[in-house]
């Protein structure tokens, strides 16, 4: 295996273009048997966008939508020979691919008017604001189009967790994670491995792999190896931390917690021994904010895009769509086109009249968007890293609409910074919504108080943003149950006449930017293909 | 509580400079007592250099060494007053914290002569590598001397794992760590969950806290609720990655491994569900490479370094002490001054002719000193973030020599990088370090090559190091036995008449930059306290 291999044409390729061939000539199933057959068992139906071969020869395409899933469309379209127009209702580029710095201004649909109060170089995503490893298609465009990405810390044992609704001495009180899972782990790892070593279960092992099992349980829970005993470990950290000398010298060790004071506490909702799909360990962001990825792409695309134009109407016939839009002086105007694409987000498009067929239309009632919040805090001193020394990650709790707060992935030791003060989804983002920006900072600051002493003192002023109340979204992201997903989503994924919908709502990657991305991909090869056949 | 306390003197002192204020002034137990009553439970010896009140008034220090202790000596005598002047061996300042980069120069004791040939912008951490967040020493100075920091990827579930030695499917398999993670925790919580729910852990629990216990380990392992059954999670991957409209859509879910094939490979011995006390998930990296720390404190104290002074004599009497080395031009000379503190690697101070009490130099014989080998091979394009989706982290394997693959934690999809391609210790290092350079990275590349096709098509260079056969060290860092630790470690940590010793060999920071830190903080202040009693 030399990781080349040779192409019908005779170039050599590198074994990622030899899968992607694979994918854009023989499909998706093709370079799954390829990947498999080289043993990594990694393939992902659309690792690039589709090649869109023989161009558009000036087919004109216009994309309602200037968010990712429009920016995707409008830039492969543009640059396959496509006329393309994108409409996008806001003043800027970037759908829900937004961040917060200073001067950024927002009024919601309650009437709320805020302007980011942020120092410079302070910001926060308060939208997408990490990127998997396995998104490639995000992946794909910050290296395309040279966004420069930094670590974002999605776990962190030495941030708190903090539980106040469980039962005895850890409830109410801010613990580092890393002591739960400890304590946790530890104490299962030495009840299974008493368990398998006493012979309870030999009916799962052979006598050797009974052994073998014992020998993980060991590794696992930082058990003596001796007495298959847990005493704590120094992963949940010390009482006096090792250093020079004889003094401190070896540290004073902790002494490990119950696991009956554990599981009363609740906080071992928080722990996963196993990483989610979407929420690795360590994760990307682009370095200065989530938007420069949004910037980078309508630098190339902006001379397409007519900004502050609402779309009232799509129209359609056999030979082309007419959209209805008031512009940006909110005068009535028109563009006509051959096709359509429409990245509206479907809370949003339900208003809009729209000519479409009748199942078409049932099925965009087929979904329920999410009220999510989020809160920017700026703090004048990170005293999170200074006094507790925190680099990073979330801090888990129960309480009521504050979800998760989570410290900044960047600026390490720097002087300020803005942490994300909340982070709920549903009724409670619905509850906390109802409140001014003063009133819901407010809130914030007060649940963060509970786990760190230095909160209120150190802040300084807040951005709130509640994606149910921005006029062009109406939510954080489509909410697909099992019913619509069978029936609805099918529908909607296949074009109606001239109009093709695209957009984090149609995939099954919901929220993230990777299903905005993918889904342009697939809709605009479906377009092709169309007018290629034409 | 509102983060604030006042001092004897009526400022308003920050909690962090509570602390510090109650470890200067009433010792460390007092500190802990303090962080305790507060409730964080986080206490730690030296957080802050000591603070020399009074000053040196011109009292004469000779410092040995310009690694990160004789740094931190240095620049903190001299800020109060002392008159210093450091001998160092080398032309550069920085001791072990070295970084190699295009032009670096190493001449090994073997005589091989390499000057590193990476691109620009690249380069190989051969040092320290990597601060986890409770080194507050080295984070100190990191954030007063402004060194950046930007995170390290210490932990990759995408990482691939490779266990040649095992048996079974896995065996001398490339597989992603987060499959055999899950697959082992999945197993082992099924099983066990199985048993508590059938009473099999009664004696351990109420039968309220089993019921708890049962969903813990339901979240654990991902279980289904219904039937305690682990049949794999989306946190293992897919076989095809979920993405955009019907196909792939949902995607394909991977099929877990058994219990027995995660056992027979042995590729579970790489899983720890409780992260380690040095070994943190996410940790610190200088940007730009571990030098940056070493170079940043020798701009502040540069005029006090003698560089290529090679130390041949420790003289002292009641006086003073009288050093003598050989200049950089090979000429005998000598410094004389009050006192002495020395930072020479033990392994290397055994070879001077060195005045000092019995016990104190039997003492320096009860160490022994690590055979460590690192080796930076240059990539012409970052195949494992390209083809493999890995961004950081290390691939655990168990080839003789080769210990660790690591992947580096910065420049993000960019052209080029330069990974660890091996790092290793004790008799593996020394066998590996007999080669010659290019040996060493044919033998690396083979290794690497074993995990990715691609390793040796992308090998463009490489930079080894053998801390064993660095003139100056001699190891990598210091090994206390049980016994040296008792007997040897507690003479050599209190003066010897005027020779006061630090480094990382005098603490429990063992090859840590914050033992080196620490251990110079502890001896300047042992120093200062004699010179203002005196």
């Amino acid at each position: 295996m030399d990781g080349r291999a040779t192409s019908a044409s005779g170039a050599v390729l590198t074994r990622r273009r030899f899968f992607e061939g694979l994918a854009a000539y023989g499909g998706v199933s093709l370079a799954m048997a390829g990947m498999d057959a080289l043993g990594y068992g990694f393939a992902s139906a659309q690792a690039a966008p589709p090649p869109l071969e023989g161009g558009g020869k000036g087919i004109k395409v216009v994309v309602l939508g200037a968010g990712l899933a429009g920016l995707t469309a409008a830039y492969e379209l543009t640059k396959h020979g496509y006329d393309v127009q994108v409409l996008e209702a806001r003043d800027f580029a970037g759908g829900r691919c937004q961040t917060a710095r200073k001067g950024f201004r927002h009024v919601d649909l309650l009437g709320n008017d805020q302007t980011c109060q942020f120092d410079e170089g302070l910001y926060i995503n308060h939208g997408p604001w990490r990127i998997p490893y396995h998104h490639r298609s995000t992946l794909h465009y910050t290296k395309l189009l040279g966004v420069p990405l930094e670590s974002f810390v999605n776990d962190n044992d030495a941030a708190y967790v903090y539980f106040e609704k469980g039962e005895g001495p850890l409830k109410g009180k801010p613990v580092r994670k890393g002591e739960i899972a400890a304590d946790a782990r530890g104490h299962a790892a030495e009840l299974m491995a008493k368990v398998a070593a006493k012979g309870g279960l030999d009916g799962a092992f052979t006598a050797q792999d009974r052994d073998l099992f014992v020998a993980y349980m060991v590794n696992e829970g930082r058990l003596s190896p001796s007495d298959l005993a847990y005493s704590g470990t120094d992963g949940r950290g010390f009482d006096v931390h090792p250093g020079a000398g004889v003094s401190p010298g070896p540290g004073k060790p902790s002494t490990p917690r119950s696991m009956a004071d554990v599981l009363h506490s609740g906080a071992w909702r928080t722990l996963t021994s196993v990483a989610g799909y979407e929420q690795q360990r360590t994760m990307l962001q682009p370095i200065g904010g989530m938007d420069q990825l949004a910037k980078a792409f309508e630098r190339k695309v902006a001379d397409k895009i007519s900004y502050s134009c609402v779309v009232e109407t799509i129209g359609q016939d056999a030979k082309g769509v007419k959209i209805g839009y008031r512009d940006a002086a909110g005068k009535k105007a028109e563009v006509v086109a051959d096709y359509c694409i429409c990245t509206i987000p479907l809370s949003v498009l339900r208003n809009v009249d729209l000519q479409a067929s009748k199942p078409f239309k049932a099925a965009m009632e087929g979904v329920a968007y999410a009220p999510v919040n989020k809160i920017g805090l700026q703090m004048k001193r990170r005293f999170w890293e200074e006094d507790h020394f925190i680099y990073g990650g979330h801090i888990y709790n129960d309480m009521p609409g504050i979800g998760t707060i989570s410290l900044p992935s960047t600026g390490w030791q720097s002087q300020k910074g803005v942490l994300l003060g909340y982070y709920s989804f549903g009724g409670e983002a619905a509850r906390i919504s109802a409140k001014s920006p003063a009133e819901r900072a407010a809130f914030a600051v007060a649940g963060g108080q509970k786990v760190f002493p230095e909160y209120a003192d150190a802040y300084e002023n807040a951005f709130s943003f509640c994606w149910h109340l921005a006029e062009h979204n109406l939510g954080g992201w489509a909410e697909w149950g099992e019913e619509g997903r069978k029936t609805a989503y099918p529908v909607l994924c296949e074009p109606d006449g001239r109009l093709y919908l695209a957009g984090e709502h149609l995939s099954y990657l919901g929220g993230w930017q990777a299903g905005a991305i993918e889904s342009a991909w697939q809709q605009i090869a479906k377009l092709h293909a169309r007018v290629r056949a034409a």
